[in-house]
Protein backbone atom coordinates (compact mmCIF):
# COMPACT_ATOMS: atom_id res chain seq x y z
CA UNK A 1 0.00 0.00 0.00
CA UNK A 2 1.33 3.35 -1.05
CA UNK A 3 2.49 5.56 1.45
CA UNK A 4 0.27 8.20 1.15
CA UNK A 5 -3.33 6.27 1.85
CA UNK A 6 -5.05 7.95 3.94
CA UNK A 7 -5.46 6.06 7.38
CA UNK A 8 -8.94 4.46 9.02
CA UNK A 9 -10.15 2.76 12.01
CA UNK A 10 -12.04 0.10 11.13
CA UNK A 11 -14.81 -1.33 13.67
CA UNK A 12 -15.47 -5.01 13.69
CA UNK A 13 -17.33 -7.65 15.29
CA UNK A 14 -16.58 -10.59 13.24
CA UNK A 15 -20.10 -10.30 11.79
CA UNK A 16 -21.38 -9.68 7.95
CA UNK A 17 -21.70 -5.89 8.31
CA UNK A 18 -18.34 -5.01 9.72
CA UNK A 19 -16.97 -7.21 7.43
CA UNK A 20 -18.37 -5.96 4.08
CA UNK A 21 -17.16 -2.46 5.39
CA UNK A 22 -13.46 -3.42 5.96
CA UNK A 23 -13.74 -4.79 2.23
CA UNK A 24 -15.73 -1.60 1.35
CA UNK A 25 -12.69 0.56 3.03
CA UNK A 26 -9.83 -1.44 1.81
CA UNK A 27 -11.29 -0.95 -1.99
CA UNK A 28 -11.41 2.91 -1.05
CA UNK A 29 -7.96 2.95 -0.49
CA UNK A 30 -7.65 3.26 3.05
CA UNK A 31 -4.80 1.66 5.18
CA UNK A 32 -6.78 -0.12 7.91
CA UNK A 33 -6.68 -0.20 11.12
CA UNK A 34 -9.51 -3.17 12.25
CA UNK A 35 -10.83 -2.88 16.05
CA UNK A 36 -12.67 -5.14 18.27
CA UNK A 37 -14.17 -5.44 21.66
CA UNK A 38 -14.42 -7.75 24.11
CA UNK A 39 -16.89 -6.26 26.15
CA UNK A 40 -18.62 -9.33 27.81
CA UNK A 41 -20.75 -10.04 25.14
CA UNK A 42 -21.87 -13.75 25.24
CA UNK A 43 -21.03 -14.32 21.68
CA UNK A 44 -17.15 -13.69 22.62
CA UNK A 45 -16.85 -16.41 19.57
CA UNK A 46 -17.33 -13.69 17.18
CA UNK A 47 -13.86 -12.05 18.15
CA UNK A 48 -12.30 -15.33 16.47
CA UNK A 49 -13.94 -14.07 13.65
CA UNK A 50 -13.05 -10.93 13.77
CA UNK A 51 -9.22 -11.74 13.85
CA UNK A 52 -9.92 -13.99 10.80
CA UNK A 53 -11.56 -11.31 9.11
CA UNK A 54 -8.94 -8.61 9.68
CA UNK A 55 -6.42 -10.95 8.09
CA UNK A 56 -8.19 -11.76 5.13
CA UNK A 57 -9.43 -8.48 4.34
CA UNK A 58 -5.43 -7.21 4.90
CA UNK A 59 -6.09 -4.85 7.87
CA UNK A 60 -2.39 -3.52 8.67
CA UNK A 61 -3.03 -4.14 12.33
CA UNK A 62 -6.09 -5.64 14.64
CA UNK A 63 -6.78 -5.10 18.11
CA UNK A 64 -9.39 -6.77 20.65
CA UNK A 65 -9.35 -3.85 23.54
CA UNK A 66 -11.39 -4.76 26.73
CA UNK A 67 -14.61 -3.16 27.72
CA UNK A 68 -16.23 -3.22 31.08
CA UNK A 69 -19.66 -3.08 29.81
CA UNK A 70 -20.35 -6.34 30.53
CA UNK A 71 -20.13 -5.40 34.74
CA UNK A 72 -22.81 -2.83 33.79
CA UNK A 73 -25.30 -5.15 32.25
CA UNK A 74 -28.61 -4.11 31.51
CA UNK A 75 -28.50 -6.27 28.00
CA UNK A 76 -29.49 -9.60 26.84
CA UNK A 77 -26.27 -9.75 25.19
CA UNK A 78 -24.21 -9.30 28.22
CA UNK A 79 -26.26 -10.16 30.83
CA UNK A 80 -26.95 -14.16 31.23
CA UNK A 81 -30.06 -13.58 32.87
CA UNK A 82 -31.97 -12.69 30.16
CA UNK A 83 -32.46 -14.91 27.78
CA UNK A 84 -32.03 -13.68 23.99
CA UNK A 85 -35.36 -13.96 22.17
CA UNK A 86 -36.73 -16.76 19.58
CA UNK A 87 -39.46 -14.16 17.98
CA UNK A 88 -39.16 -11.05 16.45
CA UNK A 89 -39.14 -7.97 18.41
CA UNK A 90 -41.30 -4.81 18.25
CA UNK A 91 -39.34 -1.88 19.34
CA UNK A 92 -35.93 -1.82 20.72
CA UNK A 93 -35.25 -5.39 21.82
CA UNK A 94 -33.50 -6.85 24.90
CA UNK A 95 -30.53 -7.43 22.68
CA UNK A 96 -29.80 -3.45 22.53
CA UNK A 97 -27.07 -2.52 24.55
CA UNK A 98 -27.11 0.89 26.50
CA UNK A 99 -24.63 3.04 24.51
CA UNK A 100 -23.23 0.42 22.64
CA UNK A 101 -21.88 2.19 19.47
CA UNK A 102 -21.23 5.64 21.30
CA UNK A 103 -18.61 3.77 23.66
CA UNK A 104 -17.47 1.86 20.67
CA UNK A 105 -17.04 4.79 18.26
CA UNK A 106 -15.65 7.16 21.34
CA UNK A 107 -12.56 4.15 21.88
CA UNK A 108 -12.22 4.20 17.85
CA UNK A 109 -11.96 7.93 17.82
CA UNK A 110 -9.44 8.04 20.76
CA UNK A 111 -7.67 5.38 18.84
CA UNK A 112 -7.44 7.14 15.65
CA UNK A 113 -6.30 10.68 16.76
CA UNK A 114 -3.27 8.52 18.54
CA UNK A 115 -2.51 7.09 14.75
CA UNK A 116 -3.44 10.47 13.30
CA UNK A 117 -6.07 8.55 10.91
CA UNK A 118 -8.52 11.07 9.67
CA UNK A 119 -11.04 8.09 9.27
CA UNK A 120 -13.40 6.29 11.14
CA UNK A 121 -15.79 3.22 9.46
CA UNK A 122 -18.66 1.62 11.21
CA UNK A 123 -20.91 -1.32 9.61
CA UNK A 124 -24.09 0.54 10.97
CA UNK A 125 -27.30 -0.04 9.31
CA UNK A 126 -30.79 1.36 9.39
CA UNK A 127 -32.73 -0.81 7.48
CA UNK A 128 -32.82 -4.24 7.74
CA UNK A 129 -31.15 -3.31 11.29
CA UNK A 130 -32.48 -5.07 15.03
CA UNK A 131 -34.53 -1.17 15.84
CA UNK A 132 -31.11 -0.12 17.57
CA UNK A 133 -31.40 3.98 17.96
CA UNK A 134 -27.09 4.08 17.66
CA UNK A 135 -27.41 2.07 13.89
CA UNK A 136 -29.49 5.91 12.66
CA UNK A 137 -27.35 8.16 10.30
CA UNK A 138 -28.67 10.88 12.75
CA UNK A 139 -26.61 9.64 15.57
CA UNK A 140 -23.75 8.42 13.21
CA UNK A 141 -23.91 12.80 12.20
CA UNK A 142 -23.93 13.57 15.83
CA UNK A 143 -21.34 11.51 16.64
CA UNK A 144 -19.26 13.08 13.88
CA UNK A 145 -20.00 16.67 15.43
CA UNK A 146 -18.63 15.62 18.66
CA UNK A 147 -15.29 13.91 17.34
CA UNK A 148 -14.56 17.56 15.72
CA UNK A 149 -15.50 19.56 19.16
CA UNK A 150 -13.81 17.43 21.48
CA UNK A 151 -10.40 16.39 19.59
CA UNK A 152 -6.90 18.01 18.95
CA UNK A 153 -7.26 17.07 15.62
CA UNK A 154 -10.69 18.09 15.35
CA UNK A 155 -9.41 21.80 16.75
CA UNK A 156 -6.27 22.26 14.82
CA UNK A 157 -6.64 19.57 12.59
CA UNK A 158 -8.07 17.98 9.29
CA UNK A 159 -11.15 16.30 11.96
CA UNK A 160 -12.47 13.24 11.85
CA UNK A 161 -14.97 11.61 8.85
CA UNK A 162 -17.61 8.76 10.68
CA UNK A 163 -18.10 6.46 7.42
CA UNK A 164 -21.21 4.27 7.69
CA UNK A 165 -21.38 3.13 4.42
CA UNK A 166 -24.08 0.86 4.64
CA UNK A 167 -26.27 2.78 6.67
CA UNK A 168 -29.07 2.42 4.21
CA UNK A 169 -28.66 -0.19 2.37
CA UNK A 170 -30.69 -3.37 2.72
CA UNK A 171 -28.98 -7.04 4.07
CA UNK A 172 -29.30 -8.01 0.47
CA UNK A 173 -27.65 -5.32 -1.24
CA UNK A 174 -24.64 -5.97 1.62
CA UNK A 175 -24.27 -9.23 1.03
CA UNK A 176 -24.10 -8.48 -3.25
CA UNK A 177 -21.39 -5.94 -2.26
CA UNK A 178 -19.41 -8.30 0.32
CA UNK A 179 -19.70 -11.13 -2.03
CA UNK A 180 -17.80 -8.86 -5.11
CA UNK A 181 -15.43 -7.47 -2.93
CA UNK A 182 -14.55 -11.03 -1.94
CA UNK A 183 -15.79 -11.39 1.68
CA UNK A 184 -15.95 -15.00 2.67
CA UNK A 185 -19.09 -14.73 4.74
CA UNK A 186 -18.42 -18.08 6.06
CA UNK A 187 -15.71 -17.00 8.37
CA UNK A 188 -18.15 -14.31 9.87
CA UNK A 189 -20.75 -14.98 12.59
CA UNK A 190 -24.02 -12.98 13.08
CA UNK A 191 -25.45 -14.99 15.87
CA UNK A 192 -26.01 -13.86 19.00
CA UNK A 193 -26.11 -17.03 20.94
CA UNK A 194 -23.56 -18.99 18.87
CA UNK A 195 -22.64 -22.29 20.02
CA UNK A 196 -18.53 -22.76 21.28
CA UNK A 197 -17.57 -24.04 17.26
CA UNK A 198 -19.37 -20.41 16.40
CA UNK A 199 -22.52 -22.36 14.91
CA UNK A 200 -25.22 -20.27 14.81
CA UNK A 201 -28.97 -20.87 16.89
CA UNK A 202 -30.89 -19.73 12.93
CA UNK A 203 -33.61 -17.96 15.80
CA UNK A 204 -32.20 -14.72 17.02
CA UNK A 205 -33.07 -11.59 15.75
CA UNK A 206 -29.69 -11.84 14.01
CA UNK A 207 -29.82 -15.11 12.31
CA UNK A 208 -33.05 -14.15 10.97
CA UNK A 209 -32.32 -11.02 9.10
CA UNK A 210 -28.66 -12.78 7.51
CA UNK A 211 -30.76 -15.61 6.50
CA UNK A 212 -33.11 -13.77 4.86
CA UNK A 213 -30.94 -10.99 3.21
CA UNK A 214 -28.86 -14.50 1.62
CA UNK A 215 -32.64 -15.30 0.21
CA UNK A 216 -33.23 -12.10 -1.04
CA UNK A 217 -29.74 -11.34 -2.52
CA UNK A 218 -30.16 -15.33 -4.33
CA UNK A 219 -26.83 -16.29 -3.10
CA UNK A 220 -26.27 -19.31 -0.61
CA UNK A 221 -25.89 -18.98 2.22
CA UNK A 222 -22.65 -20.62 3.82
CA UNK A 223 -23.70 -20.44 7.84
CA UNK A 224 -23.31 -22.97 9.99
CA UNK A 225 -26.43 -23.53 12.04
CA UNK A 226 -25.94 -25.76 14.89
CA UNK A 227 -28.91 -28.47 14.12
CA UNK A 228 -29.31 -29.64 17.06
CA UNK A 229 -30.64 -26.24 18.36
CA UNK B 1 -32.88 10.26 51.14
CA UNK B 2 -36.25 10.60 49.37
CA UNK B 3 -37.53 7.44 46.78
CA UNK B 4 -38.21 10.23 44.14
CA UNK B 5 -34.61 11.98 44.30
CA UNK B 6 -34.14 12.13 40.45
CA UNK B 7 -30.70 9.81 39.88
CA UNK B 8 -27.62 11.15 38.50
CA UNK B 9 -24.34 9.53 37.64
CA UNK B 10 -21.54 11.43 38.36
CA UNK B 11 -18.03 11.67 36.87
CA UNK B 12 -15.10 11.68 39.67
CA UNK B 13 -11.43 11.56 39.30
CA UNK B 14 -10.17 12.29 42.98
CA UNK B 15 -9.75 15.86 41.67
CA UNK B 16 -11.01 19.26 42.67
CA UNK B 17 -13.22 19.87 40.37
CA UNK B 18 -15.09 16.74 40.10
CA UNK B 19 -15.40 16.69 43.71
CA UNK B 20 -17.24 20.07 43.60
CA UNK B 21 -19.60 18.80 40.99
CA UNK B 22 -20.38 15.79 43.04
CA UNK B 23 -21.30 18.19 46.36
CA UNK B 24 -23.44 20.16 44.35
CA UNK B 25 -25.15 17.84 42.02
CA UNK B 26 -26.10 15.91 46.20
CA UNK B 27 -26.97 19.59 47.28
CA UNK B 28 -29.26 20.08 44.18
CA UNK B 29 -31.12 16.62 45.55
CA UNK B 30 -29.77 13.91 43.08
CA UNK B 31 -29.07 10.65 44.11
CA UNK B 32 -25.74 10.23 42.77
CA UNK B 33 -23.34 7.22 41.29
CA UNK B 34 -19.85 8.05 41.03
CA UNK B 35 -18.14 6.73 38.29
CA UNK B 36 -14.24 6.63 37.78
CA UNK B 37 -12.10 4.89 36.01
CA UNK B 38 -8.74 2.91 35.97
CA UNK B 39 -7.13 3.91 32.38
CA UNK B 40 -3.78 3.46 32.75
CA UNK B 41 -2.92 7.21 34.26
CA UNK B 42 0.07 7.52 35.95
CA UNK B 43 -1.43 9.34 38.48
CA UNK B 44 -3.69 5.93 39.71
CA UNK B 45 -3.31 7.16 43.32
CA UNK B 46 -5.92 9.57 42.63
CA UNK B 47 -8.44 6.57 42.32
CA UNK B 48 -8.39 6.89 46.35
CA UNK B 49 -8.91 9.75 46.67
CA UNK B 50 -12.02 9.16 44.64
CA UNK B 51 -13.24 6.69 47.01
CA UNK B 52 -12.63 8.73 49.94
CA UNK B 53 -14.31 11.81 47.87
CA UNK B 54 -17.49 9.28 47.29
CA UNK B 55 -18.02 8.06 50.60
CA UNK B 56 -17.58 11.69 52.15
CA UNK B 57 -19.74 13.16 49.75
CA UNK B 58 -22.64 10.61 50.29
CA UNK B 59 -22.40 9.16 46.51
CA UNK B 60 -25.03 5.50 46.91
CA UNK B 61 -22.14 3.45 44.87
CA UNK B 62 -19.31 4.46 43.37
CA UNK B 63 -17.76 2.04 40.84
CA UNK B 64 -14.04 2.06 39.29
CA UNK B 65 -13.92 0.57 35.74
CA UNK B 66 -10.98 -0.02 33.41
CA UNK B 67 -10.41 1.27 30.22
CA UNK B 68 -7.56 0.49 27.98
CA UNK B 69 -6.71 3.88 26.63
CA UNK B 70 -3.65 3.47 28.05
CA UNK B 71 -2.40 0.62 25.48
CA UNK B 72 -3.52 3.31 22.62
CA UNK B 73 -1.20 5.53 24.52
CA UNK B 74 -0.52 9.38 22.69
CA UNK B 75 -0.49 11.20 26.02
CA UNK B 76 2.17 12.10 28.83
CA UNK B 77 -0.54 10.76 31.00
CA UNK B 78 -0.84 7.61 30.10
CA UNK B 79 2.58 7.30 28.19
CA UNK B 80 5.90 7.03 30.91
CA UNK B 81 7.75 8.08 27.63
CA UNK B 82 6.30 11.23 27.48
CA UNK B 83 7.18 13.85 30.24
CA UNK B 84 4.68 15.86 32.36
CA UNK B 85 6.16 19.75 31.14
CA UNK B 86 7.25 21.60 34.49
CA UNK B 87 6.26 25.47 32.16
CA UNK B 88 2.92 26.41 30.87
CA UNK B 89 2.14 25.05 27.95
CA UNK B 90 0.91 27.09 25.05
CA UNK B 91 -2.10 25.23 22.98
CA UNK B 92 -3.38 22.18 23.82
CA UNK B 93 -0.78 20.74 25.82
CA UNK B 94 0.99 16.65 26.08
CA UNK B 95 -1.42 15.73 28.96
CA UNK B 96 -4.23 16.00 26.76
CA UNK B 97 -5.97 12.07 26.58
CA UNK B 98 -7.17 11.81 22.81
CA UNK B 99 -10.87 11.75 23.51
CA UNK B 100 -11.00 11.02 26.81
CA UNK B 101 -13.80 12.92 27.99
CA UNK B 102 -15.87 11.19 24.93
CA UNK B 103 -15.16 8.05 26.31
CA UNK B 104 -15.75 8.70 30.27
CA UNK B 105 -19.36 10.32 29.13
CA UNK B 106 -20.02 7.44 26.84
CA UNK B 107 -19.23 5.21 29.24
CA UNK B 108 -21.33 7.54 32.16
CA UNK B 109 -24.38 7.07 29.62
CA UNK B 110 -23.93 3.44 29.43
CA UNK B 111 -24.25 3.41 33.32
CA UNK B 112 -27.06 6.22 33.52
CA UNK B 113 -28.97 3.96 30.91
CA UNK B 114 -28.97 0.61 32.70
CA UNK B 115 -29.62 2.50 36.00
CA UNK B 116 -32.57 4.67 34.59
CA UNK B 117 -30.51 7.70 35.46
CA UNK B 118 -31.19 10.99 33.25
CA UNK B 119 -28.45 13.04 34.43
CA UNK B 120 -24.93 13.01 33.94
CA UNK B 121 -22.57 14.98 35.79
CA UNK B 122 -19.04 16.14 34.52
CA UNK B 123 -16.39 18.38 36.25
CA UNK B 124 -15.59 20.09 32.84
CA UNK B 125 -14.33 23.52 33.01
CA UNK B 126 -13.20 26.20 30.27
CA UNK B 127 -12.09 28.68 32.36
CA UNK B 128 -9.15 27.70 34.62
CA UNK B 129 -8.61 24.92 32.30
CA UNK B 130 -5.57 23.52 30.88
CA UNK B 131 -6.56 23.69 27.10
CA UNK B 132 -8.32 20.47 26.56
CA UNK B 133 -10.79 20.72 23.57
CA UNK B 134 -12.88 18.02 25.61
CA UNK B 135 -13.86 20.58 28.29
CA UNK B 136 -15.88 23.45 26.25
CA UNK B 137 -19.74 23.57 26.51
CA UNK B 138 -20.03 23.27 22.72
CA UNK B 139 -18.15 19.91 23.07
CA UNK B 140 -20.93 18.96 26.31
CA UNK B 141 -23.79 20.20 24.59
CA UNK B 142 -23.22 17.88 21.18
CA UNK B 143 -22.40 15.36 23.59
CA UNK B 144 -25.69 15.70 24.88
CA UNK B 145 -27.25 15.32 21.58
CA UNK B 146 -25.08 12.18 21.01
CA UNK B 147 -26.49 10.74 24.20
CA UNK B 148 -30.50 11.38 23.22
CA UNK B 149 -30.14 10.04 19.55
CA UNK B 150 -28.18 7.27 20.12
CA UNK B 151 -30.06 5.23 23.16
CA UNK B 152 -33.04 4.26 24.01
CA UNK B 153 -34.16 6.01 26.70
CA UNK B 154 -33.49 9.23 24.55
CA UNK B 155 -35.65 8.03 22.08
CA UNK B 156 -38.47 5.90 23.71
CA UNK B 157 -37.97 7.78 27.51
CA UNK B 158 -37.56 11.11 29.44
CA UNK B 159 -33.78 11.37 27.60
CA UNK B 160 -30.25 12.60 29.42
CA UNK B 161 -29.08 15.81 30.23
CA UNK B 162 -25.10 16.42 30.56
CA UNK B 163 -24.23 18.87 33.54
CA UNK B 164 -21.01 20.62 33.44
CA UNK B 165 -21.90 23.10 36.10
CA UNK B 166 -18.65 24.23 36.99
CA UNK B 167 -17.61 25.12 32.91
CA UNK B 168 -17.94 28.85 33.23
CA UNK B 169 -16.41 29.07 36.50
CA UNK B 170 -13.15 30.51 37.75
CA UNK B 171 -10.72 27.77 40.25
CA UNK B 172 -11.39 30.50 42.86
CA UNK B 173 -14.75 30.13 42.09
CA UNK B 174 -14.77 26.60 41.93
CA UNK B 175 -12.67 26.27 45.71
CA UNK B 176 -15.20 29.38 47.00
CA UNK B 177 -18.32 26.97 45.93
CA UNK B 178 -17.13 23.20 47.08
CA UNK B 179 -15.81 24.66 50.62
CA UNK B 180 -19.91 26.33 50.77
CA UNK B 181 -20.95 22.93 50.45
CA UNK B 182 -18.76 20.83 52.75
CA UNK B 183 -15.68 19.54 49.80
CA UNK B 184 -12.50 18.58 52.17
CA UNK B 185 -9.99 19.83 49.54
CA UNK B 186 -7.25 18.01 51.53
CA UNK B 187 -8.23 14.50 50.56
CA UNK B 188 -8.28 15.89 46.28
CA UNK B 189 -5.54 15.29 44.08
CA UNK B 190 -4.86 16.92 41.47
CA UNK B 191 -1.44 16.83 40.26
CA UNK B 192 -0.21 15.24 36.82
CA UNK B 193 2.22 13.20 38.68
CA UNK B 194 2.11 12.87 42.26
CA UNK B 195 4.40 10.51 44.30
CA UNK B 196 3.20 8.04 46.04
CA UNK B 197 1.16 9.37 48.76
CA UNK B 198 -0.65 11.46 46.67
CA UNK B 199 1.36 14.37 47.18
CA UNK B 200 1.75 17.19 44.30
CA UNK B 201 4.20 17.88 42.36
CA UNK B 202 3.71 21.45 42.39
CA UNK B 203 5.06 22.41 39.08
CA UNK B 204 2.97 20.46 36.79
CA UNK B 205 -0.31 22.74 34.76
CA UNK B 206 -2.86 20.80 37.08
CA UNK B 207 -1.03 22.20 40.48
CA UNK B 208 -0.09 25.74 39.09
CA UNK B 209 -3.78 26.06 38.38
CA UNK B 210 -4.66 24.73 41.16
CA UNK B 211 -2.46 26.52 43.82
CA UNK B 212 -3.37 29.74 41.90
CA UNK B 213 -7.10 29.45 42.46
CA UNK B 214 -6.61 29.16 46.15
CA UNK B 215 -4.19 32.03 46.11
CA UNK B 216 -7.26 34.04 44.52
CA UNK B 217 -10.05 32.23 46.64
CA UNK B 218 -8.30 34.30 49.48
CA UNK B 219 -8.12 30.50 51.37
CA UNK B 220 -5.11 28.69 52.72
CA UNK B 221 -3.97 25.53 50.25
CA UNK B 222 -4.74 21.89 52.03
CA UNK B 223 -3.05 20.26 49.48
CA UNK B 224 0.20 18.29 50.05
CA UNK B 225 3.07 18.63 48.04
CA UNK B 226 6.44 16.78 48.19
CA UNK B 227 9.23 19.31 49.53
CA UNK B 228 11.71 17.22 47.97
CA UNK B 229 10.83 17.78 43.98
Amino acid sequence: MAADCPEAVVLISGGLDSATTLALAREQGFDCYALSFDYGQRHAVELDAARIIAAQLGARQHRVLSLPMGQLGGSALTDRDIEIPCTPSQGIPVTYVPARNTVFLAMALSWAEVLHANHIFIGANAVDYSGYPDCRPQFIQAFEGVANLGTREGIEGKGFEIHAPLINMTKAEIIKLGLRLGVDYSQTISCYAPDERGRGCSQCDSCRLRATGFAEAGVSDPTCYNPAR
